[in-house]
């Protein structure tokens, strides 16, 4: 079942090793099918090298397995809780991805500093509060995608893709698993060019008319980027 | 037509991806024909993977489609401007390199603290003034172009050729789309080994006739480096 | 004779290569079979080009060469105090990867700062105390040894299973060569987000319910990561 | 003539790529056949796709060129130097790599704080003082070597055998091309190291004793590391 989306969401878990956004086992890719409300997601602790479309597992949102003979990854119920909260979001990313991992355990936002943060990103990148000893200890995975949500209070989060889950590290969403994986590249660019951006100038802001220009010559209403 | 610049500036956009100064579709190179003032473009956000001479774009400098079939790059009205205000430039490079987008993201020209900068940049390059509310509303890219040309009152951009677009990233040119990318490449070193150098000794200068001597070594008069 | 141990620390020995984790000839790998007390360890100062299983040293606990053409590592009376130490380690791996030597030479243990660290390792990566003259002059090597031993007065190795020596670099260690070798790829990675994490936010730390969540959701007694 | 010499030097030019040491057509070794006097040297500005061992250039110890048809590289008369004033050194490399020319442009000598520094560098690196006017003007690449030997007095440069020369870069020099192209694998590797060090501990220092034991065990008369 769900052919299609397993190529993709499988492609998608190895286009994060080619982008040199995992080490070893780390980082899975979800999507999810809108009209069943099923998901796919990445079969938890299992090697890249010989990864394939048929080793994805197929979950309902109350994560219960629906097809594959794997485990699905230990994340899953963040993702879930990503695809009930936020729903126009299509895919899910999570990795360790070293810049913005670093602002995740800073439990740090990464501000929106140039125009490469808002050609994809129009706020800050949030950080999640900490999660309190209860949320960790009672469904743990589950909370994680509680604070991801309340993070995004007056956010749009198809505007702002990415979060920051504080001292754990990204998790970043699309319409599509190539989308989703493309904000994490995105991410990690923008959070290492933050870190040297602040090195070079502690105190540096930046107007908010270039973030409406920029993001919106490639997302708003008159969008004039790329292709028609 | 101009089927020749049109190989040289798909190589050079190539050549980006090859010297590690392009994520995604980011970057841009073009290159003008003096004769009859066409310029030769990359398309707008086009992938590199397929990228072929017949995709690249001509316009004429007032940014009218002359040939080819795709939109191209949003940031043309940026290389006309340059094409337009230094006369001698042949072809113009812009990237999101990260060390170079750092500074341009901090606001600060790069100082010329070495004759790994001195052998190709005479004097820091320029990080270009704030845009204003009116020129980031009302032609933008063209505006960009603008505030690069007023950071060079005083300054030979054929001595200096790159410039740092604050809160953007870096444009870089040259006689030749290969020259222009070869000073992508060395403006992004550049950057990398400057923010090292002052992070080991923030009050650190360079002498003036050091900067002669390796400028002119490569680029003066009787400039002996390289073969005759 | 251990010719299945000899094939595992070669194939280790190179996946260091691999990983990015050595420089020149710099890295060893040894590996212990618990029956015989024999050490199976890297050559000295060998290159890894045309490294072969059969080039690997067997080394009884006292040092002496039981089997093999070349020189053990200069590193072996090491490897040899860690065995004699830790009675659960299998296998022993030394670098000079850059970030946690650079944590080595600043004489600094590297802090448990997020779930990257706490994934693997339980404690912070204690750094041993600095060599005395008489240490260093007398069986350094084993001396090494000594001092990593004393690091772990009250932690558990198998749940830390790495250490800093203070002005020369990491060691790791695990069940198998192949898993000492992960735990030297995950030890640089938590060195490289440490560092960057402390210049983002020198004061942070990590509360202690989420290192025991993730340590134990993958060892501890009712692990839920990976597969069964 | 001296064709083993050439392809040797020719070798080694092209590692300098290799090992990720050069930008562009940075970088030119040379060695020297001590019997005749006779230095084999990279041509100037030759870009290292097709170097070939017949291209490499022979100078006498005044600079005349005695075989080949290319120019020798600009920085001919500084190795010129340094095989004058030190009679023990078979070859020298020249490079701009970047941590290493970080901390030239700093004009700090890179202390010596850790093992790898101290199992292949004695002291620390030293740092040239800056060039006076008349020095850069008259005779620069000549003076460059100067400098550099002003900068060993009362240091072995076969102990040492790296320097940086101020606002410039670093020189490697050993017995062989080979040796000195390690040389500068390690000089790179150790200026990254101690970079992050002085971040991580700004006082922090070595103990001397260590010093003596790492650089003996490996280079005294005693030395054990490596095959016999």
């Amino acid at each position: 079942m769900l052919e299609d989306l397993k190529k993709s969401v499988c492609q998608a878990n190895l286009d994060l090793v080619r982008h040199g956004l995992v080490v070893l086992t780390w980082g899975n890719v979800s999507a999810i099918d809108r009209q069943t409300n099923l998901v796919v997601i990445k079969p938890s602790g299992v090697s890249y090298d010989n990864m394939k479309a048929e080793d994805m597992v197929v979950v309902d949102l109350d994560g219960n397995v629906i097809d594959g003979n794997l485990r699905p990854s230990s994340d899953t119920p963040t993702h879930l809780e990503i695809y009930k909260a936020f729903k126009e979001v299509g895919a899910v990313v999570h990795t360790h991805s070293t810049c913005a991992t670093a602002w995740a355990q800073a439990c740090r936002e990464i501000p929106n500093l140039g125009t490469t943060h808002a050609d994809t990103f129009y706020h800050a990148i949030p950080c999640t509060a900490e999660m309190t000893k209860a949320q960790i200890e009672e469904a743990y995975e589950a909370n994680t995608g509680v604070v991801i949500r309340e993070a995004f209070e007056g956010i749009n989060p198809m505007h702002t893709p990415a979060v920051l889950v504080a001292h754990h590290g990204p998790f970043t969403w699309g319409k599509s698993a190539k989308e989703a994986v493309q904000n994490s590249v995105i991410l990690e660019e923008v959070a290492k060019m933050a870190t040297m951006t602040l090195t070079l100038n502690p105190s540096i802001e930046m107007n908010g008319d270039l973030v409406e220009k920029h993001y919106n010559r490639k997302h708003g209403a008159n969008a004039y980027y790329g292709q028609k």
